[in-house]
């Protein structure tokens, strides 16, 4: 069972204001889990979260991460502009990019973010950068590991790397260092993803059990010892509610575990752990409410909400399970097998199927859970709908706008010729 | 073999004014086609086609397909303005639309519309407003009909009506008209929309039939002879090239055949078809131009594109084929297997996986085909990724801007408290 994080009463209170639907999000959930994060590294001196830019870029939320001493993943030029703008300076900017246009580049280096280099033919590009824009080599920088092959864990395949378009080879990256130490690159990291959205405590040491081992790899072939190892994202959160929610602590001990015995063991006691979490940190502290406007009943039963996959595209998208709460209802039998649907003419347009729930009037409050983070950021405009507004529930219980719903003057903005008013 | 409508130096040329990536629409195209359909169907004599807006909701789109006797059909309360501010009057807008908000019936009332009605259940909701919201039921209305079970033809099952949240049954829709009538509805049309993106002549003659059967069927059970017959979408685009395009003289004349031994049969050679294409209008008159901004090569070759999912999301949420032409390599062999990825960090985000094309350099320039509809319509801003602009080709040659490319503001403009200048 998922208990939203506000009362019936209070969301009621909140759509007088603010109509549904919108995301809303808790203040205190979240400095809660930043500091179990925190605590959980806090073996590692150097340890450091970048929060995942692309999870949650509002900059309200960025601003509280930020107080609880995150840095920021960012991996696009408006997203380095925003974590800029909110006040991070380069060293708590990690950009983490792909296929990235020479501009981007331009704008970390000049921010003084770490640059995390996707590819090895990145290399020359930069190289040609220099000549072509003025270009300097910043004396950090970090490359993306691919280990190709599948990611297993035990017999459960997780994930395979080999198929994706992130990161380096092994042989690539031994050799990107020499490369990148002969542009006078001075410290190292390395980062490497290797599945998402896991729900398991095993799967940040297994990660990092095989990047310690390259990091002793690394010091052996190239004489050059890490800076830092970025265990990037992967740690997930327990959408449905019998999944068994990750323990953080038990991940950063399982993690100090494997770094004593590799690292520690072997002199290298000193590297930063970083990571660069997003959904774990943002998804369970935030929520979509939405408001059911009709039922529909032909070879199922609809509940047609106001609520779209404009304002959250994963179950559209991935056909990814979120679960509902029907306000005042938690404690009523599932009693009818539904779709709840949104309003865009897709058939996939459908926050659950055949998802047994109470019986469910036109009226009802429901909560979508977990929406934290790649909710409001993974939004379209599809059928010329418009975006929600974003509410923060204070820590004090205060409600704030921090951002707000679109207009139809923001959907025309960008038309030309085309005055409306 | 599928070729651009404009040349690699035309292309180069417009790239000098506007910049990569950006959707291109070929105003001669799309009145050829819009005149071949109006041809297709001269036969009768109330024929008109309701362009589906969600698939290219651009003013400079709109206004051509008005001048050439198209009306709109809308799914939406920012579709219904745009509609209106296009100049469209209520006769030429369609509402088609479901799980509908009150403010969007309202105004579609306000604007003239044909309502399309989605749900049995929307008939006491309306009936609703007509106490609260002073609607008074017009009097011509239109049902949407789901017919349940497969969508089979011949032994091929081209989809699951049944699985669809669209429309109402056979039962409620008979029962529909009657209610409506009590209402004081006049007129009658019904709406149906039985398969995506056909390719085949046969589709809408077979929809055609089933749905003039009802129509019978409908006089003898209620009385009420239809107005219209609106086939609605379906009728889809060859995006791959090995595909036989649509042949819309022969669809049209398949459709009145059928019309005349079901309909003119049993005298009822007035009823008006309607059809609401959007696909089939717009998709091959569009497409997405964008640089090769790199080479990369790890398990497999990579070619990195300046434009990604923002811009035309369908490969990465359908894993839809776009074809790709390589700009002045049109007649060299296709020699590599690649995939073309976008930048975003997303696995997902690639325009093609294992295809074969010519050895694709930095600096190239690619088409990538059948944008012109649910491209940028499509784009959302993950990763805090701009979406482009959009330019016309027009029927002199000239181009002109239709939409401006997103700036970091307008990605702001919605933050509260965040100043960005």
């Amino acid at each position: 069972m998922k208990t939203p994080f506000v009362t019936k009463n209070q969301l009621e209170k909140i759509t007088e204001q603010y109509p549904t639907p919108f995301h809303i999000y808790d203040e205190k959930g979240i400095r809660e889990k930043a500091r179990a994060l925190n605590k959980a590294f806090s073996w590692n001196k150097g340890y450091k979260e970048f929060f995942a830019v692309k999870a949650t870029p509002t900059p309200a939320i960025l601003k509280i991460l930020k107080e609880e001493a995150c840095g920021a993943d960012c991996a696009s030029y408006v997203e380095l502009l925003m974590a800029d703008k909110c006040g991070f300076d380069g060293a708590n900017i990690m950009f983490s990019s792909n296929d990235t246009p020479k501009e981007e580049f331009l704008l970390a280096k000049k921010l003084g973010a770490t640059i995390n280099l996707d590819a090895y033919e990145h290399i020359a590009f930069l190289s040609a950068l220099t000549e072509t824009d003025d270009f300097e080599f910043p004396k950090t920088m970090s490359l993306r590991y691919n280990p190709g092959g599948v990611f297993a864990m035990g017999t459960k395949i997780m994930d395979n790397p080999e198929d994706s378009k992130f990161g380096m080879t092994h042989e690539q990256l031994l050799d990107g260092i020499l490369q990148l130490q002969k542009y006078g690159v001075q410290h190292f990291g390395i980062h490497s993803f290797l599945a998402s959205n896991t729900v398991t405590n095993d799967y940040y040491p297994e990660l990092a059990r095989q990047l310690f081992e390259f990091a002793l790899e690394i010091r052996e072939k190239t004489g050059v010892t890490l800076d830092f190892i970025n265990l990037s994202g992967g740690i997930g959160v327990n959408y449905r509610p019998e999944e068994v929610e990750n323990d953080i602590a038990v991940i950063g001990d399982g993690v100090r575990r494997v770094y004593e015995a590799t690292l520690t063991a072997n002199g290298m006691g000193q590297v930063k752990i970083f990571t660069e979490l997003g959904r774990f940190m943002l998804a369970p502290h935030g929520l979509l409410a939405t408001r059911v406007l009709h039922r529909k009943k032909t070879y199922r039963t609809y509940i047609g909400v106001d609520a779209s996959a404009v304002n959250l595209m994963r179950p559209a998208f991935y056909d990814a399970y979120h679960h509902i709460t029907v306000l005042g209802k938690e404690n009523e039998t599932a009693r009818e097998i539904v779709d709840v649907t949104g309003s865009l003419c897709e058939n996939n347009d459908k926050f659950a199927k055949n998802r047994s729930l109470p019986v469910i009037e036109p009226g009802d409050l429901l909560v979508i859970h977990d929406t934290g983070a790649h909710g409001f950021s993974m939004g379209y405009q599809y059928n010329a709908k418009l975006r929600s507004a974003e509410l923060l529930l204070k820590e004090d219980g205060q409600v704030r706008l921090i951002r707000r719903a679109e207009k139809p003057e923001d959907y025309f903005a960008t038309i030309e010729g085309f005055d409306f008013e």
